[in-house]
């Protein structure tokens, strides 16, 4: 089979067990699919949980894409006419409790053609990171911990390499602060001298398969907390954070939008209810504070 | 004196006057200033009323600012050395109830000097333009008519052409709808054949004279309106499509947080509580889906 057939065998097969493990810790919740189609080729599938018991606003989308490289694409990688392929599973879930982190996961894998069809390159990227709205910390070291796992059983400089990647790219500039507090994010992962192919696909592959380890624990621990009207607002100031990061700085949506892609499975991203409050500060010593304190000097975890 | 001494006086009056209208209005909030220096030189005074009887948020900024053409600018304008003066008045005001229509406002005065101090350009831009939640076409008219007759004193193409400048500006791209019915938009108004820089001025300033006529009787007219929860909820979902626009699309947004103005000053335009549900659409039929309408295709009020 095919890097291209295994992978997005695995990306079906991972968005049905992401999807169950959620709708699990729910309790109530369920996922609904939208089917669509892309109008240069290829499509996806958009899996949205509404209002759930932990799960306010979550979603688990696949999409397999295909056909003449977009313009902008064109002109990032200097190429006059190319065709390409690219396969992906993107995650964001909203809890309703603050108590309860944020998550997000990608996991990605994009092939490009010259203009007869042959094969000139392909990568893999993806990652996944926390944003909590109070710090624990053992969370942290736990979602941490599982992903470095991952990392050492195929390369002892992946984790320290992207970790340094995810705080560098989930990163508000504006505010000087992190979105959150951090994971894996890894880019453009080529064949090498060291590195077939298939060995970084089992790499993104064990990557996706460590995903409900690393989270559900976290979901599970806080998802009975109880939790204030004002710890209710904190979050969704935080969540306002959240927005600016993804409309603002993130080259997914940016590049979604660009090239007109479904909008509704694009932003997805964006939390159900969110708030901006001129000027806010938490107060010295809270630990809404605190939380500030981490996003702005991100924390070896593991 | 001075354009800018006299623009310069005139948009620190003019915030004055509409503060006080807009308190007026309000009947409880009152604004707040911050006043704030830039580290490159100048400074503004932010005011914000927050949480009042009518006005949810509201913001009317002034800033006077000057120093070192900023790094982008200086591509944008093909100059290696240059300083710059820059001073306006910008406003977003967003009324706690759906039947009241959210307001946007800008006027703002720009010199360029060469190395050693000479001018070599200067412009006026600005507008104001309507975001409701609900269409009401005699606002609508209304709001249109009184910019016209400003536009019409000075020259019968202005409205015409910033009418369309403004509904080609305020357009959310990735959703294919304008974010609100428009209003009046103009930029790089400079010196030319058929105006001196003196009338652009005072066209400017008129623009910002006539704000208050445009916009407090149509806040008056709807003020007291009820409201359901379902509509405040279509208010919510609306604001996302302004936080959209102004996150994804705006220029001046980007421009402030590239040139790392100050971000809460920034980022005041957007809307308290705010809301995301995937795939929304109204009913068929509904004043909601008569809004979108509108939205897609902008009609001549005026």
């Amino acid at each position: 089979m095919s890097i291209k057939a295994i992978f997005e065998a695995h990306i079906f097969d991972l968005q049905n067990r992401i999807c169950k493990g959620l709708e699990h810790a729910d309790t109530q919740g369920q996922f609904v699919e939208d089917q669509w189609q892309r109008d240069g080729g290829g499509g996806g599938k958009t899996r949205i949980l509404n209002n759930g018991k932990v799960i306010e606003k979550g979603g688990v989308n696949v999409s397999v894409v295909h056909g003449d490289l977009p313009e902008l694409f064109k002109e990032k990688f200097k190429v006059d006419e190319a065709t390409f392929y690219a396969c992906g599973l993107s995650l964001v879930i909203h809890p309703k409790s603050p108590k309860v982190p944020t998550v997000h996961a990608n996991w990605r894998y994009f092939e490009m053609y010259d203009k007869v069809g042959n094969l000139k390159t392909a990568w893999f990227g993806g990652g996944t990171d926390l944003t909590p709205y109070y710090l624990d910390e053992e969370d942290a070291k736990h979602f941490h911990q599982v992903n470095k796992n991952v990392c050492d059983k195929h390369d002892t400089s992946y984790y320290t390499n992207f970790k340094k990647e995810c705080d560098t790219y989930f990163y508000n500039s504006h505010r000087d602060e992190c979105r959150g507090i951090g994971g894996i994010f890894f880019d453009y992962q080529r064949e090498n001298d060291h590195k077939s192919i298939q060995e970084i696909m089992n790499f993104s592959i064990d990557s996706g398969n460590a995903f409900l380890e690393a989270y559900l624990p976290i979901v599970e621990k806080h998802k009975n907390e109880s939790y204030t009207p004002e710890e209710k607002v904190w979050q969704e100031i935080r969540r306002g954070r959240y927005v600016e990061f993804n409309l603002l700085h993130d080259r997914g949506t940016h590049f979604g939008i660009k090239t007109k892609g479904r909008i509704e499975s694009i932003l997805m991203s964006l939390p159900s209810t969110v708030r901006w409050e001129y000027n806010h500060k938490p107060k010295l010593g809270s630990p809404e504070e605190q939380l500030i304190e981490v996003l702005k000097n991100p924390v070896d975890w593991a």
